[in-house]
């Protein structure tokens, strides 16, 4: 493969060729040197995009993390605290296109065969979940009504991203995020009742 | 200091000198080495209870993992949901003593400083979180409702330690965390109401 001199879509090649090789080669045997070569460039231009080998995967995270906050931000002023849930997922939706979703299931075998990645995920997990915290305070929440909020939130996400991985059929993100999100704030309204 | 020949309490001697050279000297200072010398012990012993540096700082949590979950087993037949993670803070309140209280200011020192300490203790959390899961599905939640209720509670556990930490009386730590259980539990009830 040829190096190009410069390359505009640098991060998604690297992205890219460090999930093959995760997947090919396992996580802990590839190289930061390596996956610069199978993307066709260099280490430096690696470590300009990604602080370390880890961080490779986690790029969507950081994305989502203020699609978040922005869809929070944005959404109608008598929101209730479901609706400006809702309203973060949509706006995730853009991220969330049928070509991540391949990705995604990658990314799991990856982080399930890798205790270090799952530590680095979760330290993303719980970066989304401060920005979700912080955009219902902004909106007024008091301080444990948004922790509640962005914990409910990070959960129906997750649901919502093994249920969309998991669909035979393309319903897109948002659809799966408001389902989980409806089927947590239904049991949530009764933790009192019996198990 | 003199070396003893076998330490009983070697776990708990490596754990107060882990966290008093951490405070003092700084975490990625430290060595285990130090950590072991100044406990009168050698490295040898640490690393027989503690896989790497930074599990000294989370023998609390795996406690903690286990003691949820005999709580929730043990719970009344009957329990409801908050009622068995009631039961899972009152069976830990035997770990959380005035002792550890002194303690876990230190550590949170610690963890602010250094993101490879937080990593792992978040994915300590995620085990927490996992246990109390697993215990509620063997009482019979469903999947969601056992995910939402160990969230629900490792929060409420976070909240009741941030507020037992920064209380200026004994309170036991049992009476922080039914209290936070409540005051989630009202929002809980609440998510589709108005900010």
């Amino acid at each position: 493969m040829t190096v190009s001199r410069w390359a505009p879509d640098a991060r998604e090649r690297l992205e890219a060729a460090a999930l093959d090789l995760f997947v090919e080669n396992g996580y802990e045997e590839t190289t930061v040197a390596q996956i610069a070569d199978r993307a066709g460039l260099n280490r430096a231009t690696f470590f300009r995009h990604f602080a370390d080998k880890r961080e490779v995967l986690f790029g969507g995270e950081d994305m989502l993390t203020g699609l978040f906050a922005d869809g929070i931000r944005d959404a109608s002023p008598d929101a209730t605290l479901t609706e400006c849930l809702q309203a973060a997922f949509a706006a995730a939706g853009v991220a969330l296109t049928p070509q991540q979703r391949a990705k995604a299931a990658q990314r799991v075998r990856v982080a399930a065969a890798n205790s270090e990645v799952q530590e680095r995920g979760l330290l993303k997990r719980a970066r989304m979940a401060r920005s979700i915290s912080a955009a219902l305070r902004m909106r007024g929440a008091d301080e444990l009504t948004a922790r509640l909020g962005a914990e409910v939130g990070m959960l129906a996400f997750s649901i919502a991203v093994e249920r969309w991985m998991g669909a035979d059929n393309d319903e897109p993100f948002p659809l799966h995020a408001a389902a989980a999100l409806s089927d947590l704030q239904e049991r949530a309204a009764d933790l009192g009742a019996s198990l």
